[in-house]
């Protein structure tokens, strides 16, 4: 698996004419220390691998050190020793054999041997994982100390990080690969949760279900993010599932909900959201609101191709939804293209319409160097304006909301307000929204849809009149 | 809930007579930042407050402070405030009422508010958090950095902690409560996955199920630990589990599990154990084994009361094995004594006894300042040294494994082979172990067991028995 990456990553190196003689990248993963759990001696969670050593090293265990020799195009892992005492606790010691065959790097070595073999192998020029994340503005925190180097090594901390996240941007056959049964697993997930949910349920019992589909079966200890199961009004809430609204509202029969979640496999995030009616009968409104989604998310797997700018297809999704809100009569008193200019479509849907995913669900290399970041209400939410290659994977997310404090800024906005049918939109005040999000590969011709779920609103009543047929 | 604890902790300011007058404890929970995934907007894990914090003020959202006025006796909260931007995002804002209803409170201010607060209020003497975990070993990580406090503003980081440790030591009779309750549901999601193993299932797949049912039925988000679920040999590794044994092996029709889960509810922590032949019939092996954990086990409850010492616990669970052992002709050649003398019981119980149980899985306050702990195999391992009050909460969980590299060792030391029939000891290699593990309230006459699930080798395999004649 690591093996491809590594391998375009030496191509890489090799391509864009950086030092490969003599030089070796040394990366750090992530530690125990970071999952510590205030005081306690748990974790916050289950140790997860920091993205790109999982990305050149593919093992999932803490505190472990990597380096790529970049003249030999070697791999050398570093994995803490053990104590005979540690056995009691955490198993057999495992000779370095065992890791060089489950990994498949060709050296391993204890991290207290780090040094000297760093110093044998008589490297001149070291690069490390330095720089700030594009998408989340955070800096690294894993960068390789390694405060033991001669003054004569020359340390590179520029190269790696952007080189590294565009090698992540288009994946490897074996990443899409991966990808693509992670998608279908939280797919199959979110149907579970289809044939199970109830009015009358808590929110939090359709994070379990989903929960439990993709532990049980896909053994996944990890979600790609925080589960958002936003019934009602809760469904306008973006974030919705944070500590502070943890999914903890029964569920009305009249209401929508909104759920986007997806599981961790093998190490690849997922990022998939359904909108449906709780009872399974999408009532006139839910019908009119769901459609305009739907209609924005097929119009830009349409024109989803290499070379297209992830900037348009956004302005697509945003147009698409303006005129089928035009058709419902919720928008008028205007042509589409002045509420374009208007930003009433960021009104509805207030955030991008989607990023890139890899192992992280908000991947890494969206914003090349000195690339603009749009500006304007909801367009700069845009996590990449990039345009599209073959092997990306993305994440596409049209949604309509009708969020009170959004509307009412709106309302109180003369240049918006004028637009606004107030007397149709009275009646959707309370509804919550809808969001479609679909993962799908950027092919030569157009795209793969990885997210296998009901989509047509036929299909989903299906769904609920099958289950009721069972009973 | 919190006011009760609030109270308990302004009586100990007095009745240990540190300074109330003009003085304030000021404590910050746990900060988003301490949950970032490395450098992605992510996070490791759903938010969850710092222990200290929650037991003061309930909260469990991020980034806040809060005040004790000890003179006055009132609790003030500190809340990061949101921008009206954010709401798209997290939901609306709510109002200060909010939290002080919510949390039961005496005030409520924005966290931007703290400097001035605190000076006009008029502080002299200001308590923070600081110092050591006894059970970790591990520093405060969130004492309050209050570098505004004027020259005149005497600082005392050394009283709080453990005064507010010795507090947590003995619960309110609202934390007995929920404890109670925590620790029911987590026995009934043990008997749930025990209505549904079966051999062929992945280990995974019991963590899983245990999990399925308290985030659907209890709504936990969080564990109170990394679940083990170790089968066969596994059984033998105390902390199997982890991301570098993640609980994946397939189980086989002959193995024990050992199958130590507990969901955290309402804030508290479990910790429960059980162990059973994955088909649901004891062997005869495995029915010797089990018994003597068992009667240690029972041996302990029969001791426990006010005034007992936790250390003369764990001797008598390990006593009470070592003799049962010798009943079954695995340990010979010599007394109980001869064998105490030479730490028998802790080549099979490598652990300590229990440890304190509370909003913390491993408990704060198991040793006093200048308590002295216990030395030699197993019982340097105790969590707590100290006599048993009214009031305690803690986890009783004798244990008896086959760890093959403490077997070779106990072999290759003649002071404990002596006493090894290793003719018999074969038989075990592999076997794994059995652990029972039981979260037990402290009363005046001795102890009340939370933990209510099938412990008799007779009433297990009823279970599954009942189970069959289901299907
Ligand atoms: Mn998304
Ligand atoms: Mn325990």
């Amino acid at each position: 698996m690591t093996r491809g990456c590594r391998a375009k990553v030496f191509e890489a190196f090799k391509n864009q004419g950086h030092r490969t003689a003599g030089a070796v990248a040394v990366l750090q993963g992530g530690t125990s220390a970071m999952f510590e759990y205030y005081d306690s001696d748990t974790d916050i969670d289950v140790f997860r691998q920091e993205a790109y050593f999982r990305y050149l090293f593919g093992i999932n265990e803490p505190d472990c050190f990597g380096a790529l020799d970049l003249q030999r195009e070697e791999a050398i892992l570093f994995v803490e020793q053990q104590s005979e005492a540690s056995q009691r606790w955490n198993g057999n010691l495992r000779p370095l054999e065992f890791f060089q065959q489950r990994y498949g790097v060709d050296h391993v070595y204890y991290t207290h041997q780090l040094q000297q073999v760093l110093a044998d192998r008589g490297y001149e020029y070291v690069y490390t994982l330095q720089g700030t994340n594009t998408d989340s503005g955070l800096a690294v925190k894993t960068e390789a100390q390694l405060p033991f180097l001669a003054e004569s090594v020359t340390r590179d901390r520029a190269t790696l990080l952007p080189l590294l996240a565009e090698c992540r941007v288009i994946k490897t056959p074996l990443e899409v690969e991966h990808l693509r049964r992670a998608c279908l697993l939280s797919s199959q997930a979110h149907v579970y949760v289809m044939r199970h949910v109830q009015s009358g349920m808590n929110e939090r019992q359709l994070e379990a279900l989903f929960q439990a589909f993709t532990r049980y079966y896909g053994g996944c200890r990890h979600m790609s993010y925080t589960c958002i199961c936003g019934s009602g009004p809760n469904g306008a809430i973006l974030h919705y599932g944070h500590a502070g609204a943890p999914n903890d509202k029964p569920i009305a029969e009249h209401e929508m909900v909104v759920l986007d979640m997806g599981a961790e496999f093998t190490g690849y995030s997922t990022d998939i959201t359904l909108s449906y009616p709780i009872r399974g009968i999408f009532s006139d409104d839910q019908r009119m609101v769901y459609q305009g989604v739907l209609k924005a998310q097929k119009a830009v797997f349409a024109a989803m191709r290499p070379g297209v700018s992830w900037v348009d297809m956004h302005r697509l999704a945003e147009r698409t939804i303006i005129e089928h809100l035009m058709e419902a009569g919720l928008l008028h008193n205007g042509t589409v293209e002045q509420m374009m200019q208007a930003y009433v479509g960021a009104i509805f849907m207030p955030h991008g319409l989607g990023h890139l995913l890899g192992l992280n669900v908000h991947d890494v290399g969206g914003f090349l160097e000195g690339a603009v970041r749009q500006k304007g209400p909801g367009i700069q939410y845009l996590r990449t304006s990039r345009n599209l290659k073959a092997g990306m994977v993305l994440t596409v997310e049209p949604g309509i909301y009708f969020n009170d404090p959004l509307l009412d800024a709106a309302l109180a906005n003369p240049e918006q307000a004028q637009f606004i049918n107030n007397d149709v939109l009275q009646r959707f005040r309370g509804f919550g929204g809808v969001r479609l999000e679909d993962d799908v590969l950027v092919t030569e011709t157009g795209v793969e849809n990885f997210t296998i779920v009901p989509r047509e609103i036929e299909d989903i009543e299906e769904v609920f009149r099958l289950r009721q047929a069972r009973n």
